[in-house]
């Protein structure tokens, strides 16, 4: 064996004397550009040998070097023998650039490493002198343009039926689609002359009310498509608990395929707008709650919706989109996002691969609120998470007049604190039907610093003001005269409504805090908290404090992430080191069942006022609503 | 982190504070006896701490040792907690036995380690205090019942699917099937209730002619049944030729069928025999040459018959059974031997497994005569192998009076020097037919040491002799006069017989030769030479010499390893390991196309002598026939 070491990097790998620089490089881990293969015929795996003994034909290498480049070494890796130890020079134009892109909704750049790659291959035909067999010269050809070791690459048997045939007709030019799977490389697929240009991904929020896709070209790094549409789930049930019950009576196989047939439709409306093969698509991420997740698989989801609230599994999985009724290339692959419970499913675990507090030596905190929320809490290090009911209110449910973000919905209101008439816009600008969540909460926060609600969220009926009044069953204030909305009728909020919303926000609170001190943190140790889901996009960070939603923190330190799933889905697509280390994520994070927590209905009581109990924990609060008494004294 | 040293080993293990002592010495590869699965229920796992700080219960051990056990620090390793630095003995009744068994055809034993094991398992239910999922609560089950890793071990879709309601109808007590993948260990099946007690494992001989297959109990390491029948792709044609021909006009298709057909009908003949249940069948090892495998694989195999002679694929697979139509346990596998080329297939890997010739530091050769033959030279660090066609004489063919080895052929034959009257003996003791293989070497050797024939092959018809004649078109000597037969005519050999014979004997000696030169090695250096396949069976070694079969060598060192390729299939089913040094043994061997050998041709002129031109390569040989002279004249 001869040791050729690389430098400025000064890896060191062992050889058999012989072998080529090249193919040392490549076993050293060093992507070299070799646009023909190592042939020769390129120029572009130059290298200079340092010092040490090397075979290469001078002669042949004055086509692509001058004298002077000669004299200091210049070879091409390729033609180079290794003969005894070595150290060469390997000049960054020479490695293969790592391409960093910008994925949407986030602020910093991911490098493009997808774990799908597309290889064209020219190949030697077989002879009497070189008579190996057609896959291994198929591996040997993809390992010498750049692609992974030959050993490390497999190929399943419906691929290596078809090989022979496909070297042959293709006068042995082809286009091999390898993936990185679990203990090695796949031979995905293997196509006639050079598709290599033609390879994407798809990344799914597969979300219980709504499927988003965003299809990626996966050799330039682009976001060729993106396309949503409702889960067609919704036939068999609106809400999780009623599809989970709709599985129990023998319906998971149409569940698992009314999941496949919505990812479908999104992937055909996206690729038909790039005007992209579905058949080009070779792996598919999808990111969705540990229910949604199970019923995609088709695997029984029942022993998650009682006690003791049990999935089946919760690592990733890697499975041939074929078995899952996915219409992409029939050999490409599902990646299914890992789960740590029923609750804290793929999409929290993508929501956290988008945040990237699981990277970070500063403490995190993440919500995600919907019908049911999800907290975590953690860094690098570790991480605590907990779910639990937050109640419709905060969706614009059981609240009189609340409705979910569609148009004409309040979404941000304020209310002048001399005159009480409130001030919104709705969505789409149109006349108002009603008030959605992120306009609720500005109402109670409003309300609150105007003092037409007390900390208990009491409305003070002794203030005399047309807006005031007793309501049929419950003291209201009037958000919008009737003449002034789309319904011909008073928007109002009622007593009622506000204790409803003040249950839920105390919930979230309160799951925060239990997790804090399960941490031993408080909130001046927590330096980010992230919103995740389209709860947060709207949400105004400072009324979200003054109502004692979250931790009160420097607002600037709250930041919305958006569609969280989708996100951590897109960066798993084209980030194969940030695929691999899901499952570290997930094992990595404790589950806190709330309802196993006795100081949690505690914390709940303190939080079910406006913004807690207890004022310490919200300086900020506690300053401005003084400062809006006194000034209103 | 704490250190435990388990002794008298002293394997070191590195564990968090907690982990228990049975855990840690799992991850430190012991295997220990844990009937009850680490509940400290069966007080298997008995350990003794020497020194360092763990937790236990003193009070709970009382039940299994005395006083003076305590003092000397007897636990259970189950129920014992690491705490610091630990010092542990682990008494050999504790570790689980290696099981060595002899194999057939084999005269030293091998360890039984098979790829497929069952662990039945005793779970927790789960509760709100453990509400892991399902997989994690078996694999760990699996992993403390002595079982791999947790992390190790995956379960494909179709056994996840079926774990949530296994398990609840089962009451928690499961068998699970795990079988050694590349990269881990597959969860092949899981039943409920205890089956462990019901493993089975196949090794399959999947000749051109006929199949064999040997049923293990994958248990008790026992052989329970073996059956054999014809290959049903004879149907298909004859001969391998006329098969791959057959393939060529979509015939794939249907020899795939018929190879699976074959292998099943032996299957059912012997697990039948054994009253097993196929579905207990697990792991199906199959040898066979290169273009069976292909066939058993529907992969192309067109392209080995035509210069420049290509397989597909040359490494080991392992193949989902139900995929090839294998009648076993749905989700049970077939492994696939790996092969050198074209014509060194899997079956010579599997006879190079039963000689054990790959793994001593004696160089030893290896001959497999059929109508093709095969020969490979070389030891554990290297391997040349090439092969040829042989010609039908040595297996009856092209000989006037030549036939298989079927009842009535002459299969010894000793010719009295002064009489020149043959004796002989046939098979199943009958009149005789006719020759076969071993009878015609005896033939040729004794012919040549009573000078019935020179060294060129000529009857001397100058011996005035009834037995030696003119023939019609040959000279000719009489083996069995008509009466003596069973078909009322003389049965005799020609001059154009014993030509035949010679070229095909000089085929294979010049091949050895060949090898021999190429590894710059002579017959002195040969330790041992071992004849393969039915064909070395019931050959006399000595005149195998005489005639310049093989190479002189002491005669004490020519063996027989009989049905190498069934042997070789026993051993990868019961012992992983030799399983996997399969494909690094077949990459090892460098295959000599003699074709393309000059020296092949001159070394095939040479053989065409008894023994050869050059009698310095046999002195033995030399002297005997020197001795026959003198004592003739």
């Amino acid at each position: 064996m001869r040791t050729v070491t690389f430098l400025p990097s000064y890896r060191k790998i062992d050889v058999p004397r012989g072998t080529t620089v090249l193919d040392a490089a490549q076993r050293a881990g060093l992507s070299m550009n070799v646009v023909c293969g190592g042939q020769g015929k390129c120029g572009k795996c130059i290298v200079y040998i340092q010092s040490g003994r090397a075979e290469f034909d001078r002669q042949k290498f004055g086509r692509f070097f001058s004298d002077a480049e000669l004299q200091k070494g210049a070879c091409l890796a390729c033609e180079t023998i290794v003969q005894g130890d070595l150290h060469v020079l390997v000049p960054e134009s020479t490695l293969i650039q790592e391409q960093k892109i910008l994925v949407e909704g986030l602020d910093h750049e991911i490098e493009f490493r997808p774990s799908v790659r597309k290889y064209y291959v020219e190949l030697q035909p077989p002879s009497l002198a070189d008579p190996s067999p057609d896959l291994s010269r198929l591996l040997w050809g993809i390992q010498k343009s750049g692609g992974p070791v030959a050993e490390k690459m497999y190929a399943p048997l419906e691929v290596l039926r078809e090989i022979p045939s496909i070297l042959r007709h293709s006068d042995w030019k082809v286009t091999a689609t390898i993936g990185l799977v679990p203990g090695g490389y796949r031979v995905i697929d293997l196509q006639e002359n050079d598709t290599s240009k033609r390879a994407y991904g798809a990344a799914v929020d597969l979300g219980s009310t709504t499927v988003v896709v965003y299809l990626w070209d996966l050799v330039t790094g682009k976001v060729v498509g993106v396309a949503s549409n409702y889960n067609k789930q919704i036939s068999c049930g609106e809400d999780i608990l009623a599809r989970v019950n709709f599985a129990r009576k023998n319906g998971l196989t149409k569940l698992q395929a009314l999941a496949a047939e919505s990812i479908n439709q999104a992937l055909t409306t996206a690729s038909n707008s790039a005007g992209i093969d579905r058949e080009d698509i070779y792996d598919v991420v999808v990111a969705g709650n540990t229910v949604m997740t199970h019923m995609l698989l088709e695997i029984d989801p029942a022993y998650m919706i009682a006690e003791p609230y049990v999935p089946v599994v919760r690592r990733a999985l890697s499975i041939a989109a074929h078995r899952l009724g996915i219409n992409c290339n029939p050999n490409g692959g599902v990646f299914a996002f890992p789960a740590v419970s029923d609750f804290i499913g793929g999409d929290i675990i993508a929501d956290i691969l988008a945040c990237g507090m699981g990277e970070r030596d500063e403490i995190s905190l993440l919500v995600d609120i919907g019908t049911n929320f999800e907290v975590v809490l953690g860094n690098r290090e570790w991480m605590f998470s907990c779910a639990g009911a937050a109640g419709p209110a905060l969706e614009g449910g059981e609240v009189l007049f609340g409705m979910r973000a569609n148009p004409g919905a309040i979404e941000k209101i304020t209310i002048d604190p001399v005159t009480l008439d409130p001030e919104y816009s709705t969505i789409n600008g149109i006349k108002p039907r009603g008030v959605c969540g992120s306009g609720l909460i500005d109402l109670l926060a409003e309300l609150l610093v105007v003092c037409v609600i007390d900390r208990t969220g009491r409305i003070n009926t002794e203030i005399e003001h047309p807006r005031i009044r007793k309501g049929t069953h419950f003291p209201e204030f009037v958000i919008a005269w009737a003449k002034e909305t789309d319904i011909g009728k008073d928007i109002v909020i009622t007593e009622n409504d506000i204790k409803n919303l003040i249950m839920s926000k105390a919930s979230v609170h309160a799951a925060c805090v239990t997790l804090m001190k399960e941490a031993g943190v408080t909130h001046k140790d927590i330096s980010t908290i992230y919103f995740a889901g389209a709860f947060g996009n709207y949400l105004d960070k400072k009324n979200a404090t003054i109502i004692g939603l979250i931790p009160e923190i420097d607002l600037n330190d709250i930041k919305n992430i958006g569609n969280g799933a989708v996100t951590g889905a897109n960066i798993a697509l084209i980030n194969r080191r940030a695929r691999k280390t899901l499952d570290d994520i997930a094992y990595r994070i404790a589950y806190i069942e709330l309802n196993a927590e006795s100081s949690f209905m505690d914390e709940y009581t303190g939080s079910t006022f406006l913004p807690h109990t207890d004022f310490s924990l919200f300086p900020g609060v506690q300053k401005l609503l003084d400062s809006c008494r006194i000034r209103k004294e």
